[in-house]
């Protein structure tokens, strides 16, 4: 396979494969057969299972972190086997390699969409495909032979934007007079991130005190850092994907707030 | 360290190291020190510990994903320190380093089998041997020397097929007009494979109607693909790996009917 | 990026982060971004969270297993956002990247230590700098840059050795005539790591008996290897790391004898 001679290709995979079984590393013996100098980066393989919103967050937070022309492979793929189409889709310089269930969802939108494509070019495929595991026997291939250099209109028919599947995902809206979010995403701290990002409290007026609440519990301010509040005190600051994160500084906020991914959290604002 | 110019040197990793330790990578630290631009692809740290039979149908199922030329460490090793041979044995063109338990019993059948050699060349280990880690201090040397180019003949004397341990891998059997077999593994998604493979059906007659049951349940029909039944409907089919497979659309089979290895199931058929 | 043109650069991890997230994928990316052959290497992941301790003893059994030349980042920092410093430290060739913290106590100690320096040219690191994540904004660019070949007293102002915040690790101790230690790390397999080394041993006179307790438990000989003792046996050998280790073999030993980390082991011996 030809490759461009500039630059070692790099994929990443974002499944929910798990790790105690062997599914990611022969996705990676199959990619390293197809393009040998390959750097192979798990961005995770703990998705919930079938959890297609979580890998679709996960991905559009993840890829920029990575350089232009990265090839991310995006396998939450309940519908493997039947008739849903697995997709080639290119945004910001990046590819994606996905079942067209809406875990592109990020990549799909206006911006930094360039184009689609529904993967057919069977000539790309191993040469036996089993009907459980397309990660494996379709989306690897095609992802090492795209990372080597090969041009992607020649892995099937061109799509339109609209004709990928999109999910909604959790955005905050406002209401109230208040901006009103809720948990998205536990991490391994027990930080919770929420869908209420830095850019939602732009029309906040400035002199304005902000306060969050979650349950019986609120917070009177934003802070930057964990250090901002004592050892095991909660607190609400903007974690590393511009998200308004809850935590625990030293401690795990989940854990100890009992809460759990959709529960509501709620940014308010009086008169400072 | 000379190596084969064409192509980058590919080594497996499969253990039941786990991955809260840093042992799998400072076996990963001793392969760079000694090749350096080895690809090396975790297959699996998750083997339940000491369980030789585990890693074998992992390795034997697994390494035809990656290229030829690929060395293979299996590192299950309850006799590490005893006087248990470490083995180099060649198949299909794949190299494969383990202790001399019947891990590598899938390698070692007629036909894809090549030759074996038992590893004793001190020279090529690392300076100071433990007592209780040889896939550190002999494997990972010795397999990132071989990944490079050693020729195999020079690890230490040679040794016949018959002469390296087997163990009884489950398979299934004919009985009373049935096929029984047993769950061999239950992977992250609670799928439940048998030890029914593709192959133990082929004797079926044709325009028979098949069923399969396990415990109080049965399926009517062998499914091609998850989607084939509705959402949390349990069902059969062939995975990935050509063994017959329980699985819940959308589900956990093993946790929604509280099997576990070793449970039995019976492939049934009746005029059509 | 210029670098050294005969060897590829090496970069391992050692984090709190856990597997389930994005964090690791990331920081990878960022590495990849800036230098893109170099060999990523997961130490371990599953540092528990904020436990600095246990980072700077792994890291300190670890790192010589790795080329010269190779970077080690430790990242387990609570203090993260606050204005603890970030260490660039020279020790035996291997560069280590890590928080002001104590994580790198191992690498400060006398002898293996060569320079230090806090790491504060902005120009290397990512353009935008979270609060909450320098592992990913700054370690991770200045960690590759370094691998790449970029001179180690460009990172910003040389510290002293005794500038560097160093803490206490657990060692073992002379009492009443014996030596006392405590359970310092229970891995994998449940193999009980203690504080006592293989030379805190070598002024107990020669032929002498000796025996090691635990609670109610106790071994009257030190074995060399897993299997000097029958199956379900607890034994007690010196391990991979020369530190005295209590096993159960083909068992688990922490959970069979109910230990944890901190619990106080004896090494005693009478006239043999």
């Amino acid at each position: 396979m030809k490759r461009r001679p500039d630059c070692r290709p790099v994929i990443t995979l974002t499944t929910d494969f798990g790790l105690s079984d062997e599914y990611a590393g022969t996705v990676k013996g199959v990619i390293l057969s197809t393009c040998r100098d390959t750097a192979i980066v798990d961005l995770t393989h703990d998705i919930k299972p079938q959890d297609i919103a979580a890998a679709a967050m996960t991905i559009g937070a993840s890829f920029r972190y990575f350089p232009e022309g990265s090839v991310h492979m995006v396998v939450v793929d309940p519908g493997v086997g039947s008739d849903r189409r697995i997709l080639a889709v290119r945004a910001e310089n990046h590819l994606f390699i996905a079942p067209d269930n809406g875990v592109l969802t990020p990549v799909l939108t206006e911006g930094i969409f360039q184009d689609a494509f529904h993967i057919t070019n069977q000539d790309l495929f191993q040469k036996t495909i089993s009907r459980t595991f397309h990660g494996r026997d379709i989306m690897a291939p095609v992802a090492a032979k795209l990372a080597c250099g090969l041009d992607i209109s020649l892995v099937g028919p061109q799509l339109g934007r609209r004709q990928c599947c999109r999910i909604p995902l959790p955005e905050a809206r406002y209401a109230n007079g208040n901006i009103i979010g809720e948990i998205i995403h536990i991490d391994h701290f027990g930080n919770m991130r929420t869908s209420i990002t830095i850019e939602d409290l732009v029309e906040i007026p400035t002199g304005t005190k902000r306060g969050v609440s979650i349950g019986s519990h609120s917070i009177n301010c934003i802070s930057t850092t964990y250090a901002d509040a004592g050892p095991g005190t909660l607190l609400a600051l903007f974690d590393s994907r511009n998200h308004l994160e809850l935590a625990v500084n030293g401690g795990n906020a989940a854990r100890t707030l009992g809460c759990q991914v959709g529960d509501e959290v709620i940014v308010s604002w009086t008169a400072g």
